[in-house]
């Protein structure tokens, strides 16, 4: 058995989350299903993390072990030829017998799109949280700025996998708007995330973004540990799960 | 009776079409049922053209009749809490006596996404023509040039709506590929278009972008009016029909 890490693609709106349920669509499901036809036996899927039901991926990152003697193109071709068309390996190779994608993994980036105009998009509605009230984008970025570094952040979701601490370091965070397509982007690169954070966090930020809430009081709330009074979790279908970063031996970061 | 005149967004991926037709979902009979309920009466829908099955819209123009006392943002905003996800309407204004958004259109503006990369996307699927194989763009923006102009284009459509003329005036057209969503899009803006006229010129254009016929062959079928000679119909989740214009009685373009 050789182990395998590939590169995903999805759209969530039709899936009930990445993770595996019985008798309901998911994005494993549908890979193992897939890997299974492929490889000639049943196949198990390691993903870098669970997205949530309607929550989009253009990098989520995931090993296997299976027997394959052709090329790895011929492997992601077979894959792809098997997949729906919402699901897609953008890349495969070879991994090292160590590497595991959720263990492996130094960081995540994701990212939050915003519909900020007064009218709702048919075309974006299943790639965005439309928001026509206006939204203050300086008090968003003072309190997404407040997020950066190592904090518990138990006030913003609870942990997954059964570790008990709900202390994750962000990178970097930020809100960037772009007038072109009428969408603010919020970007965040972290070590970790606990369940719902990058939700919770957005739907704190865009109270304090309409006004109802200062950036210093995000902070406090952060400080608080309290679940209780974090803003509420902001609509699955915003969020894309952009890349997965790993470490190489010699400390280089990179992306599958 | 007043008469209104709105512009649409529409995802047409789940609709056959703009054309109402009985027993199946259509844009108009989603509008009609919508402005039924609004205004207290059977009400139809006159739109700029038709646009087929699985073809989008940021700017279709339609017009209608009716009987409404309130605000246009009154209006507006009824219908669109009516209206399904994947339709709304952007604008909605009185309309002089004698508009007709057919009749009085003076061109129409369509673009047509070509994704151009190895893999397929999920995310970009009911939204582009997916080409993994390279494209020589510079010969389709040879071939994009030479429709510009006044010409019979019978070799690319039939005439709609039983006039039997097919010469029309293409304003502009254009190819631009954007690196940064790995997209190739296609821009024509004309007097008139015949059914399956967009669809075709780029389904033969793209075989100039194979290599399989040169831009001057192209410009001979164009001369020749002969159906059977242009490429293959590109597929509908490519095209999106952008805006209409009008002239208003100083000869000024507009688009409501």
């Amino acid at each position: 058995m050789r182990k395998f890490v590939a590169v995903l693609e999805y759209d969530g709106t039709s899936y009930h989350g990445w993770q595996l349920q019985k008798d309901l669509p998911t994005v494993q499901g549908n890979l193992e299903q897939a890997l299974e036809r492929i490889l000639g036996n049943p196949t198990r899927v390691h993903g870098s993390g669970r997205t949530d039901a309607g929550v989009h991926a253009r990098g989520q990152v995931i090993h296997f072990l299976g027997q394959w003697t052709h090329s790895m193109s011929e492997l992601q071709k077979g894959c792809n030829a098997l997949l729906p068309g919402d699901i897609a390996i953008r890349g495969i190779a070879p991994a090292p017998e160590d590497f595991h994608a959720r263990h492996s993994a130094c960081s995540k980036t994701y990212t939050y799109r915003i519909l900020n105009q007064s009218l709702r998009s048919p075309l974006l509605r299943f790639y965005s949280w439309f928001i026509p009230e206006a939204l203050d984008l300086v008090s968003m970025k003072e309190a997404g700025a407040s997020i950066v570094g190592s904090h518990d952040f138990a006030a913003f979701g609870s942990p997954t996998d059964g570790t008990s601490s709900t202390v994750r370091e962000i990178l970097h965070a930020g809100w960037l708007s772009d007038e072109k397509d009428r969408m603010i982007r919020f970007t965040i690169c972290g070590t970790g995330f606990l369940r719902y954070m990058v939700r919770s966090l957005v739907g704190t930020m865009v109270r304090v973004g309409r006004g109802r809430m200062t950036p210093s009081e995000l902070a406090e709330i952060l400080a608080s540990c309290d679940r209780s009074r974090s803003g509420p979790t902001a609509p699955p279908q915003g969020l894309g799960l952009e890349s997965v970063e790993y470490k190489s031996s010699d400390g280089t970061r990179w992306s599958p």
